[in-house]
């Protein structure tokens, strides 16, 4: 058993993250932390971990987390990271970090909309963590920046359209929407629930930090500069996200090409399935799951390609994710820990 | 007091005519009918209104509802009131009909999503019922078409806009969200609680019979043939719609024309309210109201336009906005009844 | 025009004052204070308000508040009103009191449970403000305290079968569920959406601070020292409480008695609505609404009563309770500014 | 590996059984059928299953379904039970019921409230499926009759009680609130997301036909004639339930007697937990697991017990019991199947 640590386990995705590798069949949990619970049993944070969840959240301790674990998740608000993770590294620890800090190869980008970045040379090293598309780099890396959960949701449908020149690069919209876990554990007022129920509302318009983070790998993967118009709005909803993406075929390519396509990339990988034609996706159907579903509608009459996927925000979106990039790294099976039946509901 | 009456009164718009009618200042609400709970007091089907409203639901019944009522709501599934309407006009009733029958000058366009006219001049006649640009032809009409919730949600954004050439026609997005009382009271396994509490989605996807009801409108007033792409999704609350615009601004137009276009347009109006800059609307906003808040953010760097309309569906999108035509055509004040101060939550 | 003021006025309760007192057809609302919002246009913190309510929040000022207002409500937590209120009074203004401060005859129950009283005499002669029983007093009153929204739930169905000595006074049992708005619009933990979602749960079991209130009135009202056992819990909706009471039927009372009582106790109320045989309330029928619904269902075999009342609790459990207390102290028409028609859903 | 049926997979509950009994590391899932959908792959029915669930829905046939499984579970509308079960027990198969038909111990009762039993010697015969209380009959039986939701979440806490003579078996009263999953998966207007929503009311008041299974149970344990005045609601959520118990200690017994006799009853079962002092359960702790969480408030002043349990109305309550019931049947480990790790939310 190979012994992994999470570092912030107390926020949403660190929560995830401590269901899934507690239950996971190769790894064991040796310690989580936690600033604000620091000596409190994890599942007094978690009631519904009762008499199954044994661990007390610790505080952070460089030295103590490097006795205990071989692998280590951070769970973290962006910036801390970069202090940390080189660390880490530096004593041969692997890590899958779960913040924006090691999501970019041009630091730049990262700078334009973050901070200062303190730890360059180890981001431009550092695997995206997209395994589907980065698989390989993923299971070499000594650090993987796992992606965020709107970028997941654009890329997965995008991706392989962008490489194989099916879709123009230009006018590329995202219409994404998230449950509000994706808001995090903190409250403040536009998370309370009077606030949230029967509200319907975009945020961050054409301003959202995960738009450059989109921009630098479709830029990549489709060999040029790509702008995507990007709009989140928040849905009165615990967990879920749902992007809708607009597209124009490139040339002269057809409805039933571009499902063969996306169809041919993901034949052999476990979490994304592309909805039968007719069909669309719901996040009521890929909840508490490692699933991306994709849904493909092609207008051909006025040649126009939608794409809609729908993850579990804090699964796909982010721990679920890490876990899986987890297991490519350790060599094991991509799925190990992440294959529970779904809920019909 | 001028006498109305309802055809159609249990379904969702039909009990918000009710509601709005029974207290609207200048009328007295005579009469209303339907099929299911013809017999049945209308507190017993919606027992919000026990005390308050003491009507019976009736049998429609031609001579009856003409003898009661000098002015007409038709709430019933389209293809019926292109029956009823006819009969109504022929013996001097005005008529606001709010489902599709009148709402295309088209019949066309109708006819290719819908069914065959059987009142195809009466059609042509018809005013479309969105009172902010059609104010006059609805004073005059006997017959309203009121628009559908999407369309209204799309329109109101965009006319002022193509009227006056700010944004190009091509590439238009409509990237719709509703509430689950858009889908009516009849129960469907797609409407029941479990099944859309978690659940977001699409439907109907570039395949929605309000998008050739939009087409035409916006066609129109553009002065050439428009086609927007229209994806409607399905939001887990009860009441409300928003809707995201995606344009491109055509030639020099700045994000500071387009805004101005758009206050000065509805500069006089009540129920049209253009968010202040860096602020975009909420369905939470509007729930109960007559009102379309506009949100406008433009990203000049890549030259982008998104807009943002929200309404309550059941309201601007249907029943308030007959009652705004109503006054129109009855030459009320254009709010009267309509002009209750909003919940704050 | 009677010009009133609000003190306290972005609360949830607050701003249902400010949003029936603005629409109310006698008064006039001056003055609007907030310590949180001073100096920001009231439709800022509530966009739902733009274009209807032009006020803006002031910082409170007793000189200023005087020389505005002749009817002053305070919306504030306890123990400020207590400081507040008597200088008020004292000036010859007429207050409502939201916070319990001023429910409580017996000065030694209010500090067991909140904490000492500065204003003990002032509390001794303040009404009681549940209209329905204490109609007379609240006309008199220079200082009203506005029940709890628990309390008034319980009350209204309890009262008037203690009075005429229909049930027992041992062994009463009030199972409470609340929305969420009843926990007010400062963020934490326990409110946000993630957490009520999906989450039903009871709250200060047996240790609610309501509970003495409750009690005093009822003990009042039966002649006699009565407990009743007390648990709260929160539903996850927005507003609404609905209250099951378990009662034992006194001696050879029957169900049909008890059902007169209650009618005829309320048959000139406008709004305590008995539902009929064989039905039950719900929140969603008086939600937005001054209504209390009542329903009684009787158990001959077991000789047990049921008692089920639903209120909003931002309404007739708070702001709609405390501007019908004002109606009756200024000899206004009952219902004056409560009367809209109620949406159907 | 033992090769299992499901009669009835395509309700909440049958669905609930497909997913436990697919993943279970003891059995194949070797047939499923439903009337409504034979002939349709399981994943057109419940999309989350695509990729995960292989199985199609059939028509039931009493051969095939002998041929293929040894354990059947039966989740139908009561009355088919009592047909097709004494066939199954005839070939040798053993029977896990999730209806009503093979509760009752006593026919009568359910006949009082059901209607005619046709196999009443099976019936009688049949062990009541609540593990923690008849688990040697259980793991010997035939048939097994799988309770009610309502009644498991009576009986978990209130039997250990009774037994030990530490209430009074008077004056009880059961609180219950269920999620809307309990309604089941047939559409009704009462189901529907807009009558749901922002709706907390009771239902069936004093006369759900749980409530003869719960005084039967109750009854039998305490050894005597017992009665609980019960009351369900209804709760805008998906899954889950709360139930709140009055009770008065019997005698002299103490809160700690009360507790103690709680912990030490439950001490070595695997799905009930006594919640420490100062905690209450929620509905949110224990969704999508096999828990029952019950939380103790004594309020010695008063001499009241007030005992809360919460389980998941499709796993505890349901689908999850008729699993563990398997498991004792079959000599496997009582958490087999159920023991994965609960989501944080």
């Amino acid at each position: 058993m190979v012994r992994v640590g999470v570092i912030g386990a107390t926020g949403y995705a660190g929560a995830e993250l401590v269901r899934i590798l507690f239950g996971h069949p190769e790894v064991t949990l040796a310690a989580i932390t936690s600033r604000q619970y620091a000596g409190v049993p994890f599942d007094r944070v978690y009631p519904a971990m009762k008499g199954v969840v044994p661990l007390i959240c610790e505080e952070f301790a460089l030295d103590d987390m490097c006795d205990r674990a071989d692998v280590v998740f951070t769970a973290l608000p962006h910036k801390i990271p970069m202090a940390v993770v080189p660390e880490l590294v530096a004593r041969g620890k692997r890590v899958i970090d779960l913040s924006a800090d090691f999501r970019f190869r041009d630091v730049n980008r990262y700078e334009a909309v973050y901070q200062p970045h303190t730890a360059a040379a180890l981001s431009e090293e550092a695997a995206y963590g997209l395994p589907e598309v980065y698989g390989d780099a993923i299971s070499r890396a000594r650090v993987v920046g796992n992606p965020g959960c709107y970028p997941t949701s654009v890329l997965l449908p995008l991706v392989p359209l962008l490489k194989a020149g099916l879709i123009r690069t230009e006018g590329l919209v995202a219409d994404a929407k998230s449950g509000v876990s994706g808001a995090g554990r903190s409250p403040s007022l536009g998370s309370i629930f009077c606030e949230v129920t029967e509200s319907f509302k975009a945020y961050k318009v054409a301003g959202h930090r995960h738009n450059p983070e989109m921009d630098e790998v479709l830029s990549r993967e489709a060999g040029g500069a790509v702008h995507i118009t990007f709009v989140p709005h928040l849905v009165p909803m615990s967990r879920g996200m749902l992007t809708t993406l607009y597209a124009t075929p490139d040339g002269p390519a057809t409805g039933a090409e571009i499902r063969a396509r996306l169809t041919s990339f993901y034949a052999d990988r476990p979490f994304v399935r592309i909805c039968p034609e007719g069909q669309v996706p719901s996040t009521l159907h890929v909840r508490g799951t490692n699933y991306c579903d994709i849904g493909v509608v092609f207008d051909d009459e006025h040649r126009r390609l939608i794409l809609i996927s729908a993850i579990d925000n804090l699964v796909k979106g982010a721990a679920g994710q890490a876990v899986q990039n987890m297991n490519l790294m350790l060599g094991f099976k991509e799925s190990a820990g992440l294959d529970a039946v779904p809920y019909p509901l």
